[in-house]
């Protein structure tokens, strides 16, 4: 057998919290290495080491603890078949813009460019195939093909996984209601949530964070459309979103209760919604992306699940898990969808995009 | 002046949760004195302080320290002026009834009568009137005249307070959804909620309490009917309520986030719905009730409030506090409501209550 | 009766977690009115409703509210009879000093002249004695009169609180440890502790607290030497301390377990220890010091107290609370003492402070 | 290669707290395979996953969920090689000297037998051979072989793994003072720690602790006599050991703030210290035990460090990590230990145990 030749990967914003989540997964990955280290200009000619603040459960892997962290230009990366981006706001538009401009593919947890009709905006237990579009865009391209693929925004990952069979299976959806209860290693560290402002509290706001979630489902469930070549999302009569954001006092995992109406009538029955979710297999998982996880839709009977500190690293993160699927007195249904908002809902959803990548020979 | 003479408090259930609140908010009241306390056979005969195991944040009061408890029975209670019950729901349905067979006045926080349509269920911020019930009741009655009132279950008072002005001022509500964010106080304390269940996590579950909200709603806000001497509950089609309620690692205070739609059209603007709000003064304040908050509804303008830590206590805890008015893009409005759940949703509620029945010489 | 003046305060730091803990304190004093409030150049002319972050659990003032910010310059402060400083130690050096050199007087909870030989540390109800230094040091002077007086560390007025009597009774303590868990409010806002550095977690270390700690306790308990008009600081003979700092997931009050020994034999027994304590009444309380309170170490009895949840407001934050005295096989008594750290470990010690330099006539 | 014939394992007090723990480490290891479960009379007769509340991270086993659950009698343990006992000390006594007159072998968690000096109390990671005793014992049997082996109290365990490598390497320990941080799972569900004790607190204490910590390390670091064949323990003059225990709002794993002095003169260096621990390898691991860790005690140099969140499964939470190692005022050096309490502490303390006896052909 001859030996794997990994594909090399780069980070970008790699002393932050996403950046960290990057680097652990892919310490073990089977066809990725880390390869190079971005960061800003003060963490720029350290080892990563000495750059970080490591906050992580799992130890900083030694193999990357030695790597010079260098500053985040394209010329660097050059190498990279991928670079996966924890970079903030502040930052990313121009970095990101760049590494493109130079030929770099870039997986993206910034929200910069998620609105761009010209870049998926991916969950990748619910529509790679959104990324026809770059398959689309590249193959008619002779120079660089550089592309950006972005990551949705955490809370979105969660409320759009359990959707996405509901409507092939029972069609649109007229009306969704989340209220969430968000942990907050979502927030990073710098500062991210001060402990006096969560021990014994809620704060019943996230900056923007509802207006992402309204706007980033209908894009998620929208679709390709290869005449323009863009996406097109859902309109506002396809689908009506209402989301309600909530920090609360948990490391990691986010807690939506949801509920939804069909725009069919009649509308189907509890056991047959359970079914679909539970049926559910992605295209990641056929596709043999070894991050994908065999039950996308994990669906409880218990009372009291989905919780939590007992069920967030159901497959190993990339799992959402759905429980106290009931009966609406308004809408249809409600339910209660948990997501590990580090893992499929950020840095582990970039390693998923980019195994698909690789699957479909993009990088 | 002549010197007031206070009226005599019982209190049943004096070493649980709801019971130890009533004890504190007896102990320096201007017009009750806690006279005797009542629990189960184990504790009767002891002095209260080696009866119970006192887990309030407020000291044990002296004065009451030395009661000597006795049994849950009629006759010890024969000179009470009212009788605050917390006891358990296993054990309120009969000793309340004897009380009450027995010419006592009983304010319960227990669950057992709530839904008995000659028992007004009251969180008296809201629907005092109710008590009229009562008082056409016992008026024609020659001989003994003891009755029941229930306090509302702790996540309705919440509910409901924001929209009695709202209801009154724009008219009837279609749909109504509240996803709440519940404090462990509220599980009382044997057992209660486990540590380890509730460290780090959330327990998207609590029993029963979804049908409590979504059935008293309709009680609260209905209205007393002269002619049967009933409540008569708003039907489905006066409005439909959905809750989802969840368990967090909160001390004090219920975080409610609501969203609902008026009946008619135009909605009202979201200024309007602050002010009805703001404007609120309860009947329990304009009769000159004590505890009575002169704003029931604290309207807050941040953006990242109401928080419980913060918050919780205003107005004393009889107060409940909104904020995040703001439009919704399903129903007309969505908000947060915060509220004590031990006060206003529990022991302070009952306090409330029988200051009202004296104001109108009910007791 | 003629109507009482009271004495002009201005607050250092207006904006942060100790200048917020001053203005609450000060808001409803019977002797100081709050005056001026000085803050970083950023705040200064902006009211002090929009410079601040208000995170504490009482309203912000209404009073204090409107009040313009200024600059840290001792020309604003030039009416006050006193000033409270809640300065950043990066600062208070400087901007402290330029208020002292301008004859105002300083009451200083930053650690940068604690260590001064003619300024006192001063815990208030342990060694307002030491204040004599000052009466003798301006007694002298024909001109200005400013002075200075250092808060100690939060975890060591806890520490020192109960030795105080001890050491007045039985002489000496040769050996104490101590091992603390302290709340993050003693950590400030900016940043202070990160949520999810302290959610479900422990942080072994407090940068400078062990040291701050070994240290103060042997000026606090050392003595005022006229002949030099010096505090004298207790030997390594007199006393030999060992602390080790911890932070942990509460919000207020810092716990401490200490075990000592006296140099004395026979050691007191462990009522003789509980009697000194209780017995204790501080000379601010004598002087009649409205913060002052009657017993400065409240003992408690039962074997899982003190908590900070249950017992930090005792005395409202002003008296230590002591629990578990018990013979310690290796020292001579093992206890465990709680003190509120934002209170007596904090800005509550310097209003403290301020009344007795006032029932001194010293300001 | 021939087929490894794993070893029959049972599991006493199977639905509790330790039982869970000891299903899932044996539901992977590689010698030992679960055979029987037994529990109360009202789990008797359910499958395990009926009887049990599961409340650990990782799933329930399949393999163990549908076994069928049995009484406590020896008689349906016949055929077990080990049985682990996670009983509650109310039965242990009994439950487990019939198991041991009935010829079985018990690891037990309860405390019940540790202080027979004929029973080895074993943290496996520093006296196995404490276990010579039962060899020793059991050679000489001709029939049955039934014997029992007791795991540490959870705190111990912390506190002694360092001290084996000390004492080994400089001499007897003259003083040790700890005082305990310890998560709340240690306290088991039923009820343990409830959520409204814990939040926003501190316990300062946990009922028989300290007197277990105190007294166990005797033995533990005592010695087997082949005179006697008993444990003999240290005595006072060779070891004084001062506890004071507290309960934090932490999930797992046991912080520990120790001091300690040497008894000869002079004392090591801050260096020599750290080196003698970080060298130690523990028995069990040079005989290969699958569980035991490569490095039982791993010492770290960052300053605020070990912390439980960060560093508790540090060796799978078989090893012990200990941090700020540096001099000590009044004894020769104080420092940080971590324990994961339910793992090194319990449970996986049994395991490594039964694969030290099965290593010494015990089983």
């Amino acid at each position: 057998m001859s030996p794997i030749i990994k594909k090399k990967a780069g980070v970008l914003g790699a002393t932050g919290s996403v950046g960290q989540r990057f680097i652990l997964l892919l310490a073990e990955h089977p066809d990725f290495e880390l390869s190079v280290l971005g960061a800003s200009p003060r963490s720029a000619g350290k080892k990563y080491k000495d750059a970080v603040t490591w906050k992580q459960v799992d130890l900083l892997p030694e193999s990357s603890s030695e790597i010079v962290v260098c500053e985040c230009k394209a010329e660097y990366f050059a190498d990279c078949d991928v670079v996966f981006s924890g970079l903030d706001a502040d930052f990313a538009g121009e970095i990101e813009k760049e590494f493109v401009d130079n030929g770099l593919v870039i997986v993206s947890n910034a929200k910069n460019y998620r609105r761009d009709p010209n870049v998926p905006l991916v969950v990748p237990i619910v529509n790679v195939d959104h990324i026809d579009l770059i398959e689309n865009t590249i193959k008619n391209q002779t120079d660089k093909k550089g592309f950006q693929i972005c990551i949705s925004n955490c809370s979105t990952a969660g409320l759009v996984a359990p959707l996405k069979p509901l409507i092939e299976k029972f069609g649109p959806i007229e009306f969704l209601t989340a209220t969430t209860l968000q942990a907050i290693s979502g927030a990073g560290f710098s500062p991210g949530v001060s402990g006096i402002d969560i021990l014994d509290n809620i704060v019943p706001y996230i900056s923007g964070e509802e207006e992402k979630m309204e706007w980033e489902v209908k894009k998620i469930l929208g679709s390709y459309e290869t005449s323009s070549n863009e996406i097109k999302l859902l309109s506002d009569k396809e689908i009506k979103v209402s989301a309600q954001c909530n920090r609360v006092p948990v490391s990691d995992g986010h807690t939506e209760c949801i509920s939804f109406k069909f725009k069919s009538r009649p509308a189907p029955s509890v056991e047959q919604v359970k079914q679909a979710m539970s049926e559910y297999v992605c295209d990641a998982y056929k596709l043999g992306c070894p991050s994908a996880p065999p039950h996308s839709i994990i669906v409880l009977d218990e009372a009291n699940r989905p919780q939590p500190r007992l069920d967030r690293n159901r497959g190993n993160g990339y799992a959402v898990t759905v429980g106290r699927v009931r009966e609406d007195p308004i809408f249809d249904f409600k339910m209660v969808v948990l997501s590990h908002n580090t893992i499929i809902g950020a840095a582990g959803a970039g390693i998923l995009i980019a195994e698909y990548l690789l699957a479909k020979r993009l990088i």
